[in-house]
């Protein structure tokens, strides 16, 4: 996705190799500002407090973590003691229990000396598949907006395709492209015309913040509304889709997700 | 309704006996300032700026805004720009139209000399059937709750009857009582255990910071929730009954009201 015209991952190697560029979410939207991550404890802080959200970023920041911690002492017990650390930063993303889990197998195959390049050979594969996985996402996404947007051509609507979106699934919660947004950046980039309704998502405003900002940022049309105006919306024809985030999908198709979902 | 362990109404004449006193609404919750209002541009102000805001209280204001007119000149002349000038202040307030109407009416039918005289018996008359009609409405309202709260305990359900409002319909939008808010403060001083969810009410927070402020002021249980969050809460039981204002109520039984009724 476009920031200032340029494409942006929102976490990346910095050039020595080692340490860890992110993006500080909590100064968005009023600043672009990028922090960089020296050491575990680093890591920890970013997550706790919020720099990095969204459960696809935080588990490739966390897997990170853990190649800092060994880049300082690969042994047993650092490991160990990170991913404790890591873990307990934010107890309730998915992703970053599953990060952990996949660096930990991962670290079991290797001798201690080749743990670090293991760690940041993993790190990377975490972070790329991540980006694949959004990318399929928007283009099984796009081509469903596609076919909304010819049946609303069909009925002679002369208006872009109408997507509605909650709290903030995209870019910014991922390495990239985003889950629920995926699909937006892909039909837009198609040359579909779309408009994008932004909740505000009360009570933290991720999608006054975050989701508004990144679209902005990306070129994308779209509105802030109240998020008690969805339904008025709705109710007169003025939304053709709802797409958000899932924080939990059941075998039977159930879905937990963010209040106001 | 209390405020500081006080009754007030809203709106109340000085001793002096010409000028008038409102809460100046746009410091709540943060203050509760009292303002003088001296003349029709003082009343113009109070309503254009929002520091009197309700229906049932504007129509109120703007009454005793053309006693104020009158108070400084009774002609013709001044009685007209007064109405002019007032009905301007907020085109939308159906009781404003509707209070400045039967100012009008009352004054035609004395001779000018008396007329100020009866500017502020009919302003007083207004504001004491706008404080009848809402007593009327808690009575009303309250034998409503009574009965649901009564299911509820058949229902062995040890809780307090959950009331959900949009907004504020209260005793701050009203002479007294409120028009919504009613049946809640005439349940509680009659000791019905009851529990309010205020919402928020984005964009502009009455529910947060009218609403809220008066329940508390009062006493009654409430709890401040995002607009999103309602669903959510009659999907678990937890709303027992609705209760919010109308701005226009058709002969139909359709409402209009504030975005997120």
């Amino acid at each position: 996705v476009n920031v200032g015209g340029r494409a942006y991952r929102t976490i990346w190697l910095a050039g020595d190799g080692r340490t860890v560029e992110i993006i500080d979410q909590t100064r968005l939207p009023h600043e672009f500002a990028t922090v960089t991550l020296r050491s575990v404890d680093d890591v920890v802080h970013a997550i706790r407090s919020m720099q990095v959200r969204g459960a696809p970023l935080i588990g490739v920041t966390a897997a990170h973590g853990v190649c800092l911690a060994l880049a300082a002492n690969d042994s047993d017990e650092v490991l160990s003691e990170a991913c404790g650390a890591l873990l307990g930063a934010r107890p309730t993303a998915v992703n970053l229990r599953w990060a952990l889990e996949r660096m930990r197998v991962a670290l079991a195959e290797v001798s201690p000396g080749d743990r670090v390049a293991m760690a940041y050979e993993t790190a990377a594969k975490i972070a790329d598949e991540d980006v694949a996985s959004c990318k399929a996402i928007g283009k099984h996404g796009a081509e469903l907006f596609g076919s909304l947007a010819e049946d609303k051509e069909t009925g002679n609507v002369a208006e872009p395709l109408n997507i509605l979106t909650h709290c903030n699934a995209g870019w910014l919660a991922t390495v990239d492209y985003g889950t629920a947004l995926a699909p937006v950046y892909t039909a837009f980039d198609a040359g579909l015309a779309v408009h994008v309704w932004v909740d505000e998502t009360r009570p933290c405003n991720q999608g006054a913040s975050l989701t508004a900002w990144e679209l902005g940022q990306h070129g994308v049309p779209h509105t802030v509304i109240a998020d008690n105006a969805g339904g008025h919306l709705m109710q007169h024809g003025r939304v053709d889709v709802c797409v958000t985030g899932s924080d939990r999908t059941t075998g039977t198709g159930d879905v937990c997700n963010k209040i106001g979902t």
